[in-house]
């Protein structure tokens, strides 16, 4: 590090410490303290994000902070829980300049305080390479309770929340923003598409209907197809998807309406973000009910059935596919 | 990723999930959930290694496991907590091997067991650079008992765990293989400063004592002078230390002896992992016989006075100096 420049404590005291939440001793130790509230469990994730893996270079620093965080708070709301705090793990290229980390760490601000998860700890280290983002979030809810995600059962309806392949099309519109379907893209859809690649949104406002109603619940990081596949094959079952029930944004349908190939794209691209789950049939009202009242729409794909195998996708053709090669990997 | 390689899953199944605690859901979900025991605080920390910057590439994959679970394991035992589990975030480079990742898992495995810190959760990702190994620790404590950093009080006594500078000087001493110094150690001394600065040996053991009898903790990682220093500025105290008090291993010793210039870099440089602490002087035998029971030596060095200004070290001759540049930063 050159001499120039703050020592990483100053960084912390300027930068973070603002930050902080109780237990975290104003970022001035090595560690925070935390206990859940009377009666709960910690749930605890963690996510990393890195420069040219997962998102581009020249993102605004402010919008990877909330990413980073995001993708972490998508995980916590998923399992039924509420966010309680964060650690971040900086690790920055040689060439980061404190005009970046100010605006990461307004970006973080903001993040942290609309999501009610204040900053814990952490660590911030030179990477060698490019930039990484590592985010541990924590999160509670009431003991015993956490929503797993192997736990469907065999006529449970399988639902999904918002809707699915924006972030993957936004993704593709930037990787070729020439194309001719980009082209044809009227501007508020692809300030949409391009959002929605860049922000999560963590269904924070769900997480209280998915412990309530749930019987297995993840979020939607690696495509809806390959994610959809997990989940069933931990409860050692399948399903038919009605690709019909799939929700499409009208930005992702626009797209779709002139290139249906880039349905693959939608149903097997990452960055969703929604929450993926399954209700009981005697449920699903009261599901329904408790997510419009929480502001987050709700589709049912399908049910839950015995078998094993991929689950099939069934067009309007009538033909069923599977999305065999689909599971989208960050790694 | 190449086809040829595993998925992150499979990687997951077949090295982590044996390393999986209660609560983990054998690596299967995306969280975990965790409960510290009835009247205890949870305590979280964080602490990242990254190839080239804290370890070298080269190093045997085991003990860089070791080193990554056990620099947050002292950061735990300086707070006075006992361990619960860890969360791995793992960024590779893209010339990874599996027989890099099965020897790291073993390693890993075993620091684990050892500590009684089961893992609960974590991720895979691609680096686009050198590897980044970092570790979320999670311990607890008697509710409302972590023992800060900034709580000395003037008068206290100052302790320290173990012995200090093997690390730096076996790091000195990878990089400098044919200083005569390095030389004219006999084979002994060598193989215990180069062990010293592989593997990091949290001192768990130490912990009941720190909370029972210490007034302020944290552990030294980034050399005793700079911490020191850190940790009375944070008191707003400062003190004068005995130097021939600052406990040393025969081979250090050695090394001393023959370059005395050397134990600058003894005093300043990183990586001891030994405990920190100060000690009210009323309580200071009954520490010193804990930690005796804990088979942990501990050194006094001074005692806490008011003022303020870097802690000032007297040497034999009776001069004191100061270390003012001499904060090691692994940043």
């Amino acid at each position: 590090m050159s001499a120039s420049r703050p020592t990483e404590d100053a960084l912390i005291a300027r930068y973070f410490a603002p930050l902080a939440g109780p237990g975290a001793d104003g970022l001035r130790d090595d560690a925070a303290s935390l206990a859940p509230s009377p009666g709960h469990d910690l749930v605890l994730t963690a996510d990393a994000i890195v420069s040219g893996v997962h998102y581009f270079p020249d993102d605004p620093p402010g919008s990877l902070a909330r990413k980073a965080l995001g993708v972490n708070l998508s995980d916590i709301a998923a399992k039924g829980a509420a966010p309680r705090g964060f650690l971040l793990t900086l690790a920055l290229p040689a060439d980061w300049t404190e005009a970046w980390l100010a605006a990461f760490a307004e970006g973080l601000g903001q993040a942290s305080r609309a999501s009610g998860c204040p900053l814990l700890g952490g660590d911030t280290v030179r990477s060698g390479g490019p930039a990484l983002i590592g985010v541990t979030a924590i999160g509670e809810v009431p003991a015993g309770r956490i929503v797993r995600r192997t736990t469907a059962r065999v006529g449970d309806r399988i639902c999904v929340s918002g809707t699915i392949g924006d972030a993957a099309l936004g993704l593709r519109m930037r990787l070729e923003p020439d194309a001719e379907w980009v082209r044809a893209l009227d501007g508020a859809s692809r300030s949409h598409l391009a959002d929605r690649y860049l922000h999560p949104r963590p269904r924070l406002a769900l997480a209280d209907a998915v412990l309530r109603f749930a019987t297995a619940a993840m979020d939607v990081s690696d495509g809806l197809a390959g994610d959809l596949a997990k989940m069933l094959a931990g409860a050692g079952a399948t399903a038919t998807i009605d690709t019909a029930a799939v929700p499409l944004s009208q930005a992702a349908a626009r797209v779709v309406d002139g290139r249906p190939d880039l349905l693959d794209v939608a149903v097997t691209g990452g960055d969703d973000y929604e929450i993926l789950c399954t209700v009981a049939p005697d449920d699903l009202d009261a599901f329904r009910q408790a997510a419009s009242l929480a502001g987050v729409p709700v589709a049912v794909l399908g049910t839950v059935a015995s078998g094993s195998g991929r689950p099939g996708f069934q067009g309007v053709d009538g033909a069923t596919r599977g999305f065999a090669a689909g599971a989208f990997s960050h790694f």
